[in-house]
């Protein structure tokens, strides 16, 4: 234990991830949401994505939700965009970090943007100059990372390739995203091995599910080998695509109350963190997969 | 990962820990369940415990459901036992393996049985007696070993003395109860730095709940100090009694399909394993809180 980091950066990506990959719900709540997890300490937020309405009617109001959004001066937001007009909106919002996205799996690849992994690579290298450009921080996050639900396991060489290729085309964080709950910790060692080296100078940060269970265990093995970077989403929000039902993103909550228990800072109030999760799962209006919401903190007892 | 062991032993507890703690269902379910499991390759079935059927009218028919299973050769099973009345039931019914509990918390332990945990190691001290006698092994179960719901935080050293006076008492293996969930890598790490060391001849067991998502977590920690044996329960069943609708017990195609992905063995085939969950979730009528049961092993693809 003595080797782990005595702090990391959590991502909140309930706001986009995981409101993206639920029925939509109105503008206002979605503002609610975002204010409220402004206001539990976390420090970055991905806050909405600007692609294209018709594709993904849950971001269609990501103008407005922005607009209305009480931006904490202590919180670095991000917002997701998939072509040059999306960066156009995100920079015309005033974000300043863009996330850009690309499958590891040719055939999901091509599910998602009716492209192969090497064209999008291109497509990405030509975003990366126009958001730099435009003075924007660009991560590149690489989708089925950990494995694909059509093709299954995704060679890790394959990914550390896409890293080599994105990194030399100025990408300024790598994201691995577990799409539909692939990792495991031998997968999350196998990767790290195959992709650290000759990146020092970028970032990396893992984007865990835990549809099979193992979110904790990958965080902790990743911890284990020096990462300090994890999205995760309030209350579980977002769902599988692949299975209905199933549990998609890992809870924030269940991620800080992990960490604060071994002692690593996150800044985030989890009383706060736990509230927030409570508006999310009223704002959906479902049950939520977050055994931290449900159970509370290991420190909560009850009168004997 | 190279330090991990290359096999564990799992224990399956669903049809005891697990249906004890769901609403009562017929003794037929509870036989089905046991032969389902016996074929799945699982080596080690707790199989029901001899309690008073008022207290635990969950296991009022443990004689009937023990008569009527397929007891399979390859399979070890045990039983767990409150008292001298429940030994004796227990031998005349041929089980060799019993198990007994106490809190290391004297608050839950006075809740179960109104005796302090020093009162309850003496009634164990005699019942181990009674029980070597006609030649049955005894574990000792010590629940709340990573917290308790009613006192918090449980002292690790308070857990190493409770072990160091049960194994000087005749226990043949220890087991570590997570009974509410509390345990984390810390807690994990914690408690075996303070119990290892003058118990190398008596085997340990963890037992894990998923209350707040860190089982798996803290069974990847246990691994990486060499421990090989746990408990899991067939699609997560038993619930959590203290939070309604909260998860209890891992479920066991969690912990097999990470455990498998790692190259540890189990014995136990994963598909059919599934199908018990299956099972599982048909008798009690309710959804059981698996991932891998909703959404299937990560090498289970689906058409492009």
């Amino acid at each position: 234990m003595s080797e782990l980091p005595s702090a990391v950066s959590i991502r909140e990506v309930g706001p986009r991830d995981g409101l993206q990959n639920e029925d939509p719900v109105p503008t206002e709540a979605k503002v609610r949401l975002l204010d409220a997890l402004s206001a539990t300490g976390v420090k970055w937020i991905e806050a909405v994505s600007f692609v294209h309405p018709k594709a993904i009617p849950q971001m269609a109001d990501a103008d407005e939700v922005w607009n209305q959004a009480a931006k904490s001066p202590n919180v670095r937001y991000s917002a997701l965009i998939p072509n040059s007009r999306g960066a156009q909106r995100a920079l015309d919002a005033g974000f300043t970090e863009i996330e850009v996205v690309v499958s590891a799996s040719d055939t999901h690849n091509r599910k998602n943007v009716n492209r192969s992994t090497a064209e999008s690579l291109d497509d990405i290298a030509a975003l990366i100059q126009l958001l730099h450009d435009h003075n924007a921080t660009v991560e590149v996050i690489v989708s089925t990372s950990f494995g694909c639900p059509y093709e299954g396991d995704v060679a890790p060489q394959r990914v550390a390739d896409i890293v080599d290729r994105a990194v030399a085309d100025g990408a300024d964080r790598i994201a691995f995203g577990d799409t539909t709950g692939m990792a495991t910790p031998r997968r999350v060692t196998e990767l790290l091995d195959a992709v650290r080296g000759g990146h020092a100078d970028t970032p990396l940060l893992l984007h865990f599910h835990n549809t099979r269970g193992t979110a904790l265990a990958n965080i902790l093995t990743a911890l284990e080998h020096g990462i300090t970077e994890f999205d995760a989403s309030v209350g579980g929000l977002g769902g599988c695509p692949y299975a209905p039902g199933a549990t998609g993103n890992v809870a924030t909550e269940e991620v800080v109350h992990m960490l604060h228990d071994m002692g690593i800072a996150t800044g985030i109030d989890l009383d706060a963190l736990i509230e927030a999760a409570r508006l999310a799962e009223k704002i959906v209006g479902k049950e939520l997969p977050s055994g931290v919401l449900r159970a509370g903190p290991r420190t909560r007892t009850i009168p004997a």
